[in-house]
């Protein structure tokens, strides 16, 4: 039961919860017209405290597609709310006005404090380099919608995986499903942390680090791409000897199974070369996409509407 | 008759038409959902000329809990209305696009001045340090709701009552109720304008100044705190002597009436402890409710819908 | 058939199909609450990179009056959409949220980029210096309704017209209307450049300049006043010499005919003295209102709803 509950970190839901929540997103897709009134006279308040318009107007779209109306701010430098007021108080105002919120917010934690206080539900729209669940809940979808299945998968998660937040969900999220397994490709500089690989050796999970995409390309069902940025690096030369490394193109795509499907979260800069868009494995425009759809069941879902 | 008109300053209503609109809160409050299409079709702009997320998301909910839309924009740094353009030619303009306007203006007459070139009802949601009418109306429905009366009622004013127009227009809307008394509680830096005193001796209202919020505490119905700014003093050393003698904690509540609330326009920063919220006295979240609900009936009477 | 197409330049579309834009236009004036359901459920995104309040309001209340809702960002300032992403992938990624787009951009040429990639119609909303081309459907509309012919006119267009982009766009969108004339009257630093004049003399139009409004008003038609900046000159004493003469004044109407029309953009400074305000031939806020319904119509035409 969802209703009235919040999505904090994506291990808030059980894999059950998980799969009503895909089960409904598909039922969406498929007769997207029967679900165009369902939250008429409902409000969703988008409290995004720092600006990420992507998201914001992913949550904003879904909830207009369900006949639902929107308030909120896109930047809390041109809004009062964070003036000295606290989360706690904020979030209680907002309780009078709206019937659900996304918050985004630079601070880790902070969209778990104003659940604590929230007399409505609230999703974490993402805190800092910490969670950001619903874009986990698009990978999912996206996955399990192409290819069909969630299980007897290999990942691999390509690019920096050091600061990468939606990597670590992922790898988190795909674990609690069976006999998936993970390659691992980074330059050394940007290696996933050791919590992560810690976990999965406790759940005897399959995985494997390399800093090579080429070479393991090949044997991948999936391929999460992350932007690897120039910042991370301590000097210029190490950043132009490896980023070329870590980009998709044609020539590392060749080699990659014809059932393969490429991941992003997007925005990309340059680490997927723009002549893959018109590859049938490129998917992800269509992630974008499922995310609106992931988004509008989740709020019919958290709202208890069905 | 309220249809077409504008609300710029408290005092432009009569008694009766606030009555009105309070007795269209009511009904809007006990049955929501008969109100939920009753402006469809309709349009508010919010015109935000400095930020004011908490009263914009109030007359954004408002606008879309009764079926109607919004446009406007939630300040003029990122709009270019303001580069040049009059508020005469500004609001011409809007009201080819809407059906009524609610308006916020670091200059103080700003609002006014739209009204005389509008032909769309303005509302004032603050200009300046002058009048919030709107704020006003929250906090007289919240006292007849919860007290049940507006008359005579012993009303406790605390804190900033030199800068703070939300007392100034408070105590003005009071003072047209039969036998209302003021006990008026300040540091000295901070008390309230001669002018406002000369108006209470005019209509030969009673009221009293203190310094000592505690010794008075017993004898109020109602407690309005407004916040104590570190900035208003000359010196922090002041600041500091005084501004606990102005944080309503448990202990000072404790001397109150088991009857009396307290209402706080917010956001508070720590003039009120978190440990009163949980205090059936605390009416402060309840108010800003009420403001919403206020804000819903004022739209429906301006627009002359009802 | 204006279904799926884009509006990048007012050339874009034949004289026939602006007919099209027209005949609703004038449709939804005359019955407006026949139209007010028609785009339920459709989603607009308002896409301003850089700040245009009346225009972005004019697009929003356009959508909401069809009963549609809106989706976007005011500033790529408080957006993260412009950060490092291209037009490309921000307009693809749009497509999923949204059934149609108004782009304004700093930069000339964007909308026409985003329209290569776009899978849903792309409404130019100002690029630059570039084109504005629904303000030229707004002026065409208010000429078309208020003098009841786009033929046999003489178009007075004054002030600054090295760069007004709308006059430029209005003279070339005026030249495809059959034995239109043009006077030219600005001060001979802000002359019309030297391509537009070209035009006309390639296709035999009709043309005078001056540097004098007294003189020349009394045979105009159509008066189009446009903004005379202070920064375009080179030195202030010109333009205090200069800038009074294209001031629109009582006096200098006086010479006018009693069915000539002013026409502007908006927003004016000080260039039409607010004396004028109250005359008949007065029409710039009518073209405002004029400005909303041409882009209801637009909307409607290019998601093929009727």
């Amino acid at each position: 039961m969802l209703k009235g509950r919040h999505l904090i970190d994506i291990m808030d839901f059980s894999i059950e919860e998980l799969d009503e929540i895909f089960k409904l997103s598909n039922q969406i897709i498929s007769k997207e017209e029967q679900f165009s009134h369902l939250c008429e006279g409902k409000l969703l308040a988008t409290l995004f405290y720092e600006p990420s318009t992507r998201t914001r107007l992913s949550f904003e779209s879904a909830m207009m597609r369900l006949g639902g109306k929107v308030i909120g701010f896109s930047d809390a430098g041109s809004s009062s709310v964070s003036k000295g007021e606290s989360i706690a108080d904020t979030i209680r105002v907002i309780g009078c006005y709206a019937d659900i919120a996304a918050m985004r917010h630079p601070k880790e934690g902070a969209p778990k404090i104003a659940s604590m206080y929230s007399n409505i539900p609230v999703i974490n729209a993402g805190d800092g380099g910490h969670q950001h669940p619903t874009q986990t809940l698009a990978d999912l979808l996206t996955i399990k919608s192409i290819k069909g299945t969630m299980s007897n998968l290999r990942i691999g998660c390509c690019g920096d995986l050091k600061f990468g937040r939606t990597v670590h969900s992922l790898i988190k999220a795909m674990s609690r499903y069976e006999n998936n397994s993970f390659t691992l490709i980074s330059p050394k500089e940007l290696k996933i942390p050791d919590y992560v690989k810690k976990e999965l050796d406790n759940k005897k999970i399959e995985y494997s680090e390399t800093s090579n995409l080429e070479s393991t390309i090949g044997s991948l069902d999936i391929l999460y791409m992350t932007r690897v940025q120039k910042e991370r690096f301590f000097n210029e030369e190490d950043y132009i000897r490896l980023k070329d490394s870590y980009i998709l193109d044609k020539e590392k795509i060749s080699r990659a199974k014809d059932d393969m499907i490429v991941l992003h979260p997007l925005p990309r800069v340059n680490e997927i070369s723009y002549e893959i868009d018109s590859d049938p494995r490129a998917c992800y425009f269509k992630q974008a996409k499922y995310g609106m759809y992931v988004r509008m069941a989740l709020i019919v879902k958290l709202l208890g509407i069905q």
